[in-house]
């Protein structure tokens, strides 16, 4: 149980507006705190939200590859070969520090801001036999790009976390057919994180990373930073940057945030690797890929954009950073709200207990709608005199008088 | 269950022989992958073994402190305020990619190497009143130094794996309390990792961090990268670089490796980011600070140092990547090893089956003493017929028929 006295991060009132409402509500409740423009400090109620993010994601990509971790930085040359140092416009290159920086490229790096460079040498290493194929390896890592001007909170950071996949196979049609499936348990994910009924597949450009499209998971926002259009006679979303002309002037654009995106990569990275398999003949041939990225941090802030009313954040089930959150009326009560908080971890469920004295029950429930933790216990004299609790979801109205030895998630 | 077949990065008996038995062993067996010159990526086996110390570690910080999660990038400025931006060599800069390099200083950023800089004023943000302190948060991140010459594989790495706990007080006596309480939970963590009889603690100079004397956990390891001393008289070991001129005359030194480095850094960094506190009486005081940090990859490497023989690692069955691995001799029994598998697994082992074809039993066990899983489960037909498996610690020589029905870990 965190008891909140004792939580690094509280909430505060008067923080800045930033120019979204994620950045603005995450800032007042203590989840994050901003250090520079698109770089944010994850204070411990939103790393709570980032782990429970990444291991919904992590229990859906295990199910198809294996988890390794690359690092965040590489030499410069692997971007040479791709042809991406020049080309990629965000890229951070990080240089050799004081005793280095005279020596030249030794102290030259790249800060990475995709995997692609990275992964194929590494799967090239391991895996050239047409027994190895198709596979698949993810990571969940930070990526660094330098953003112009990072906007919109966690939308758009110079520093954030992502969840990239990539396959590699025998064949354009073994990559379709895997890329197809990938799509079921990226459903899977959205489903877990209640934006299911939100969220779209777009057809998309694909960016620095292929000149095929992309699909992207869009998900429907008033504050998105995206327009998707829908042709319905054959039921298409386009983004934007994509959409035919004929569809733009016949049709109204849907604002939404891009939560992911996956590629057909094909050959463009096992090309300039020259990463071959060989085939039940011992001939060389091409290696087809595919990659597919989930915006992590980004996701967070989509769901609070998402998820929240004029009092605050209204955290799904499946992410809160707590599952319960219990708040003390006066302080000789505090005994018996131990014991009920005990009762309720021992059930499983984690606690953040409001044990503040001298702080109003007004204030307390004030910080309570702001956290947007989905149940709340609050014990009062009057609700201890009808043997229970008082017991409130985040968003209803009326707290419901709940027997003591009764309570249940 | 983890099938070998399917498991991305095999061990490569044939992969080259590095400086250090931990780079060379951990990159045979399929832990590592090096990238460059201490960048390594952790493979599936190596991402484990690393997830479990984190969570050693963690579940020892959680008992004192909150964990956050601080960015990896930060303005330059923070850095001139403390003079680290000069004085630490190995500092990583980061500029502003292609179409920013242009633009100055808007683009210029710290790879952080430690982080004091941004912790500090974080911490003076939210807490800055007598009733907050004292107080401790803690992260789990990745740290970039440009060493000149990395050696030792994960011992000295430009990018590694870093736990490092902050904690704040009201005074140098209270920091000082704090301070050794804090070796306790450190000693715990040393115990879970089956270090606590190799492992001492070192006076040492406080490097970068602070004029103060450090206090270093050195893990005695005869590849190891330090030097240290014993004072019997006082009972006191000291690093090479603080040891007394008569002691270096009169003891020899043993050979260590540096796990984790704890420093009072008083009020070095709060003085020149202005971070007061408010007493009982409203008036302005310093805040004192202390810094403990673990290398968590480093731990890796060191482990390994010491938990190997000339088959291959020994892993310690608390970080082990999987606590039984399960070798199939022949695959007509594929069935029953399943099943036995999955009673394991339902009993809440972690298992790694070999399940691969056409491979010898050989083969199969030289693999298993390179990976070095603690227990190893052999499904022979001569074991069945005796109505048992196979069971072998993997620092013992014999296996032991063992009943199938009363298989337990």
């Amino acid at each position: 149980m965190q008891r909140y006295s004792k939580l690094f991060g509280k909430t505060n009132k008067e923080a800045k507006e930033f120019d979204s409402i994620n950045a603005t509500l995450l800032q007042k409740s203590g989840f994050i705190n901003q250090e520079m423009a698109g770089v944010y400090t994850y204070l411990p109620l939103g790393l709570k939200v980032i782990s429970k993010i990444e291991n919904i994601i992590r229990e859906e990509m295990d199910k198809i590859s294996n988890e390794i971790l690359m690092p965040s930085i590489s030499p410069t040359n692997i971007w040479e070969i791709t042809g991406r140092l020049d080309s990629f416009d965000v890229i951070l290159k990080a240089s050799g520090g004081n005793k280095l920086s005279k020596e030249g490229s030794e102290g030259e790096y790249i800060l990475n801001p995709s995997h692609e460079e990275i992964v194929t040498p590494l799967a090239k290493e391991y895996n050239s036999s047409y027994k190895d194929l198709p596979f698949a390896i993810y990571q969940i890592q930070t990526k660094f790009r330098n953003e112009k001007r990072p906007k919109s909170g966690l939308l758009r950071g110079r520093e954030f976390i992502m969840k990239d996949l990539y396959s590699f196979h025998k064949s354009k049609k073994d990559l379709e057919e895997y890329f197809d499936n990938v799509k079921e348990y990226y459903w899977n994910i959205f489903k877990k994180l209640e934006l299911e009924n939100d969220t779209v597949e777009v057809l998309a450009s694909g960016g620095d990373f292929t000149k095929n499209y992309s699909t992207e998971f869009q998900v429907r926002c008033n504050t998105g930073e995206d327009s998707i259009y829908y042709d319905s006679k054959n039921n298409i979303y386009y983004n934007e940057e994509i959409v035919p002309k004929d569809l733009r002037e016949s049709t109204k654009p849907v604002k939404a945030s891009e939560a992911a995106n996956i590629f057909q990569i094909d050959t463009k990275y096992s090309k300039p690797f020259n990463y071959l398999f060989k085939d039940e003949n011992n001939k060389n041939k091409e290696v087809y890929m595919g990659c597919y990225g989930i915006g992590i941090s980004r996701l967070m802030g989509i769901i609070v954009e998402k998820f929240n009313d004029k009092n605050g954040i209204v955290w799904p089930k499946s992410i809160a950073p707590y599952d319960i959150h219990i708040i003390n009326v006066g302080n000789e009560n505090l005994d018996i709200v131990t014991k009920i908080a005990e009762k309720l971890e021992k059930e499983g469920k984690s606690i953040l207990f409001d044990d503040r004295e001298n702080i109003s029950i007004g204030e307390k429930l004030q910080d309570a709608d702001l956290i947007g933790i989905p149940l709340r216990i609050l014990v009062t004299k009057r609700s201890l005199e009808s043997g229970g609790v008082e017991i409130k979801k985040r968003n209803e109205e009326e707290f419901n008088i709940f027997p003591i030895d009764k309570i249940k998630y």
